[in-house]
C-alpha cells in the first residue's frame, strides 16, 4: 500500500503534468516554466538535446506564434523515492496553424523525471519525448 | 558532495551499462536480460511500448539471427535516490548484417530507471530510446 506521504506526491505530480498541458494549450508559457527546473533537458529523437528553460521558452514561444497547441497525457506510471521521482505518459499533441487552420496530431510516450525542491514542490528536470511522426 | 554509498551505486549502474554493450556485442543476449527486471519496459518513437524481459529477449534474438550489434554509451549523469536511480547515456549502435555485411549507425539519448532490489542488485526496469535514424 501507498503511504499517505506518497500519494500526496504522486497527487502532486498529476497535478503538474495535467497544468503543463492546460498552460500549453492556454498559450500561457510563463505557467509552463515554473513547472520545470531551470535545467531541465528535453530528449527527443533525431535532434540534439534542449538544455535548459530559457531554450525551451524561446521554442516554445516561436512554436506558438504560429500554432495552437492541444495536448494530453495519459499517466501510466508514478513513482517516487525521496526526492525524485519518474513519469511515464501516453502523450496525444495536436498543432494547429493559427493561420491555414491545417492541423496534425502525434502521439507516443513520455518518459520524465522530475525533483522536488528544497520547498517541497516538485518540476520537471529531465524528459524524453517519444513522439511518433504524425498520423 | 555525493556520500561513498551513493558513489558505489553510481558505479554499479555504470557497471550495468557497460555490460549491457559488452553482452551484446558478444550475443550474450542471457547475459542482457540479467540487467533488467522481470517487468522492464521498454519505449521508442513510433512503435508501441515493449512490456517485460521475454518480449526483449524475443527481439533481441531475432535481430541478433542476422545482425552483429556494436554499441557504446557515453554516460552523461547517473542519479540515485533510495532504491530508484536514472541514466541519462548518448548511444552509439551499429547494426551489421551477417549476410552481405551491410551495416548502419544510429545514434542518440537514452533516458532510463533503475530499481535496485532487496539483494541490493540494479536492474533497468524502464528505458526510453532517443536513437535517431540511420546516418
Amino acid at each position: 500500500m501507498p503511504s499517505p506521504a506518497m500519494n500526496a506526491d504522486e497527487q502532486a505530480i498529476r497535478s503538474l503534468i495535467d497544468r503543463w498541458h492546460t498552460a500549453t494549450a492556454a498559450g500561457d508559457v510563463e505557467a509552463v516554466l515554473e513547472l520545470m527546473t531551470d535545467d531541465a533537458v528535453f530528449l527527443a529523437a533525431g535532434r540534439p538535446p534542449m538544455r535548459g528553460r530559457k531554450a525551451f521558452a524561446a521554442g516554445l514561444r516561436k512554436l506558438l506564434e504560429t500554432h495552437t497547441v492541444e495536448s494530453s497525457a495519459a499517466v501510466q506510471e508514478v513513482e517516487v523515492s525521496g526526492d525524485l521521482a519518474y513519469s511515464w505518459s501516453v502523450l496525444t499533441v495536436r498543432m494547429t496553424e493559427k493561420t491555414g487552420k491545417e492541423s496534425s496530431s502525434r502521439s507516443g510516450s513520455a518518459l520524465s523525471i522530475l525533483r522536488r525542491d528544497a520547498a517541497g514542490r516538485w518540476a520537471l528536470m529531465r524528459d524524453a519525448n517519444l513522439l511518433g511522426p504524425p498520423a
